[in-house]
């Protein structure tokens, strides 16, 4: 049996690092982490990797609570002579642990794993003896960060730098301009920052900062300046761009807008040669990013001299009037040495061959760019703003199965911000973002869900040390005070991004400060509590522990009623409070017939099921995630109630 | 009745600031909060204030989650023209709100009532209308931070100064050197801090740094560099000044140690003269604090060279060398034009008049000085090590009733860190200490406990809110996973000091990374539980929502096993997690007794309260608090049980 273990059984012995890593061939024994604890690097002349140890060893203390002294070398980072990318070597033994990478970002990512695979064992802090051997499945593992339609200050980006290299991720697209502001200073063009983001703007220093902050931790950063739409904020002080005359004010509200540029002024490009010139320079990574979607052609559709323009040049489609839009912006970036990346619109014929096509449309898009030979990243399926739960992320794989498989470079998470601000956008990246950083990491076999999200625990702690979530409770506490809005928060799930479109009239001015947005997408407290009821249902007699957990979280539900329900935060949690005491009732009533041997009417189940159903619709823009591990109680005293006696008897 | 309100009824009408306000008279209506929300300063020229204004307007966005754009002007600051110190009118009204004071400390004070007037109203956010007139009982309310026995990063100072400007203290004692660190670097004497700090000590531009931070809002920071005893780190580098020969490491001990600075030399005078005139000039503040406390006579006893020295001055006693020792430094620090601030132990005849004693031997020992015409401060009952609930803090007052009542400047809590890391302070320190800070400013006659209590709910989320108790959270996570260790550190109060030391040896190469240094010392959810205790036994049938809550924590408390009890730091906890669900299992058999009319036998009741004193005796240097509440239940029901029965019959 232990011959067999594959990256898949790693996590069920001992504490799990995410993502999976491709070999963990565990040993006898373990390695003690005690005050004395040193690190020793070899070979390397990169100085990251220094500041990596540093960190390392603070992180340890804190991890531990033990002061590190030093003194004893037991890690020993060098530099292995094979390989060029992000893989690393870990062998731990009981006296010392050895950790080769060929790279910076490889040496890196193996102090991670080291870090996560530090638990208390029976005499102290310890790291289990093992070998492992790890590299990343893709080579382009993304966050994008939406900075216009809601501003993050530098301390959201740090934070989430951070974070991102927890679990290995490697790239930070950062949306820098939409209609709703231009976020990076100008120097060149300073009306843009100026006239563009209500003072939301990160400086040039800053910007440095945030690259070379990113760097240490072996994050690149590619920046996204959206054209020829998403470019309201940029007429605000530049209204010559567009293709209608100004004055333009910054959009408030969330959609598809009609400023576009003006592609038939040469002074356009002109702009843009210069303004990317500026960007280009400031912004070192190969890759630059120039958005490309959701063109409204109104504003071309109704210029007479952009139809005149059109006419000339025989373009016969607004999105031939995009493609050569976006044709002459690559040969500026090329210019510049710089490859372009865009999003699925920018596939036209006559695109450079270079370019790089990001898919938020789907796979089939992906398969069409990697068809005509355009390196592809996949973003579909990837949408945090959709809020899907961590395992339906994990599904989606970026691979195509065909030759054309190598021109995929990978996947990006994409945190668009329409409905998430600073103060909530932790609990929308983290930790389902971890799940999308095992897909892009991990070998493509590694999908059973139950041992995801048992990483996705472990990683979630990492997680919160980290300072993601520092805003969380501060959000209740604002709606009400006391422990109930707490137990509701955990049993409840927030809409996804049309569910709140639909229930009231979003824009950038309105707050973000109700109980939907202090409640993730996502409860691990109800995902918890369906495992447990799964298997109190699966065998009550042997499910002691179980039950006494189900009857613990169902009457503290019945007890659960607001304790300041009388204003404008809480008064519409009334009828979901309401709604979580009322399932705790019928989930005890549930556990009585399980678990006490006694017997509901036979359509009981059944009519509770359907109460259920009305629960779980939405309230205040959540849903009562809770109605789950009850429905499963219900449908095992249905299946009870419903099999014939004899079969009773043979058991 | 309204005419008749009083600050002590002010906390039960509305969000109610802590320390409570001198006068607090509440009319009709409300200020409303919202996003055009712009504050107005007239007729200050102290920076300070616009600072502060700014940090204060950053505040309540974030405490509103409202994206603050201003326009309209709600709140006026304007300078009084009458009154010196820190006092502050506040004028709300519905359509705006004046905040005046004579200076830039009553300003901030003020602003900070404002911040913790807001609550969410029917509409929106709010402040109540009311007229405050308010200012401190004491000048000097302060909190002693000692860096020494475990070493305080700046960013725990920095965040301690936030929360002590949130309860309005005014001063920062910063205790510096003793035997077990040496914190500030001397650049006349650089081996104080290169040998005596392990590396950790705060440059003098750090300490330039916290000046300001402190300054800016309000607080004066007052050095502390104990002498002559508690002086180990200063001898590893300069030995000479010991009473006896080196060499000499950093103490990692806790109690009190023989090494003494040497009376007998003028070198050792010399020293303190060239090393005071440097650290005066970086400490601006007019109090300097000499500490003087707890002199071991060993070395001056075992030394020719002083007792030839003590009997040519005839010295009869340590006590008169250490007089005189005190004297000596008193002219020093004179000199450099400070006031001179020691423990109870300088009060010695011969002590210079300006001298300022702080007591932590007792209200005698400050009465004893007093008579003699020195200024006093109160620590002694405001030992934060000691694990004193909130309440006991609250009951000590500095105020001696005689005369020399002026001569009483206020009072300090004092934070000893022998147990206590940077990890650990914020539950040490915050939230009992804003029971102190109210002690201090708010009315001697406002000491109804409960009352305060319901403030410190309220403050304690403030705190939350500054960053107070950011750690909290891992250091449960290091112990094992899952919730049950959170419930059982909310049943659970960490010991006292003495209990500590009485438990194992500690050092200060010891972690404090146990389930003890997670705990606090008072559990605000056992208080919680204890007062709805309280209301469910007083009156069983109109308590149904009591009754529910009581229940759904006993259950909680019955199905509680720790998830990991298998590793070094969660198996001391076993039986501790035990006893918490057998209280459980007690407390919903009391329940029984009390809602359901169902009778116990008679001594059912007082079998219970001896089974629980046995579970409150300490386990892994902690003590179950959990006890409390069901304890309530108990005696209630015993009441019933032995009430005559003709007495129920008359209910």
């Amino acid at each position: 049996m232990k011959l067999l273990l594959s990256a898949f059984f790693v996590p069920l012995l001992f504490s799990a690092p995410m993502p999976a890593p491709w070999k963990s061939m565990p040993a006898v024994g373990h390695l003690t982490i005690d005050s004395s604890f040193a690190v020793e690097v070899r070979g390397f002349s990169d100085p990251r990797v220094d500041a990596a140890v540093h960190r390392f060893t603070a992180r340890i203390a804190r991890q531990t609570g033990i002061p590190i002294v030093g003194g004893k070398t037991i890690l020993i980072v060098e530099s292995a002579t094979h390989g060029s990318d992000e893989s690393y070597q870990l062998d731990i033994s009981s006296d010392k642990a050895v950790l080769a990478a060929s790279t910076a970002e490889g040496a890196l990512h193996g102090l991670e794993t080291f870090a996560q695979l530090i638990e208390p064992g029976h005499d102290g802090f310890q790291v289990p003896s093992v070998h492992i051997e790890d590299h990343p499945r893709f080579s382009w593992r993304g966050l994008m960060i939406d900075c216009s339609r809601h501003w993050m200050p530098l301390e959201v980006i740090e934070r989430n730098l951070d974070a991102m290299a927890a679990v290995k991720l490697n790239v930070l697209h950062w949306h820098l301009s939409d209609d709703q502001g231009f976020r990076v200073e100008s120097k060149r063009f300073p009306k843009l920052q100026q006239l563009g983001s209500d003072g939301h703007f990160y400086t040039q220093d800053e910007v440095r900062h945030v690259i070379a902050y990113a760097r240490d931790r072996g994050i690149r950063v590619v920046p996204e300046f959206d054209i020829p739409g998403h470019t309201t904020s940029w007429f605000v002080g530049y209204p010559d761009l567009a293709s209608a005359p100004g004055p333009y004010t910054i959009e408030r509200k969330w959609g598809i807008f009609q400023p576009t540029m003006d592609p038939a002024r040469e002074e356009t490009f002109k702009f843009l040669d210069q303004f990317l010139g500026e960007m280009t320079a400031l912004f070192p990574d190969r890759y630059f990013h120039l958005g490309g979607d959701e063109v409204d052609p109104t504003q071309w559709n109704q210029s007479a001299s952009i139809q005149t323009f059109a006419h000339e040049r025989h373009f016969a489609t607004p999105d031939d009037i995009e493609a050569y839009f976006m044709q002459r912006a690559q040969v500026i970036l090329k210019k510049y040495g710089k490859t372009m990346i865009g999003w699925d619109e920018i596939l036209h014929p006559g695109l450079a061959p270079d370019a790089v096509i990001q898919s938020w449309r789907g796979p089939q898009a992906l398969a069409d760019a990697a068809k005509q030979g355009y390196r592809g990243i996949l973003s579909f399926g990837y949408y945090l703003d959709h809020m899907n739960p961590a395992s339906f992320h994990y599904a989606v794989d970026p691979q195509l199965d065909d030759q054309s498989s190598k021109l995929i470079l990978g996947g990006e998470a994409c945190m668009w911000t329409e409905f998430t601000s600073q103060e909530t956008i932790d609990s929308r990246i983290w930790p389902r973002t971890a799940a999308i950083a095992e897909r892009l990491w991990s070998p493509r076999d590694v999908t059973n869900v139950a041992s995801m999200y048992d990483r996705l625990d472990a990683i979630s702690r990492v997680l919160t040390s980290i300072g993601v979530g520092v805003n969380e409770q501060r959000m209740l506490d604002r709606i009400g005070r006391g422990a109930a809005l707490r137990v509701l928060a955990d049993a409840s799930e927030s809409l996804e991004i049309q569910g709140r479109r639909d229930a009231r009239k979003y824009t950038s001015l309105v707050p973000l400060n109700r109980f939907v947005d202090a409640v993730p997408p996502e409860s691990p407290m109800v995902r918890h509590l369906t495992q447990t009821a799964e298997k109190a249902a699966s065998n009550p007699n042997a499910s002691k522990a179980q039950i006494a957990e189900l009857r613990a979280a169902f009457t503290e539900w019945t007890a659960n009623d607001l304790q300041m329900s009388d204003n404008f935060l809480s008064a519409e949690l009334i009828p979901l409070s309401r709604n979580l005491s009322n399932l705790g009732f019928i989930g005890l009533r549930a556990l009585e017939f399980l678990a006490d041997g006694k017997s509901p009417a036979p359509d009981w189940p059944a009519q509770q099921l359907q109460v259920i159903e009305g629960m779980e619709k939405p309230v205040a823009e959540v849903q009562l995630g809770a109605g789950r591990p009850v429905r499963i109680l219900l449908n095992a005293i249905s299946r009870n109630t419903s099999r014939p006696a004899e079969i009773e008897v043979n058991k």
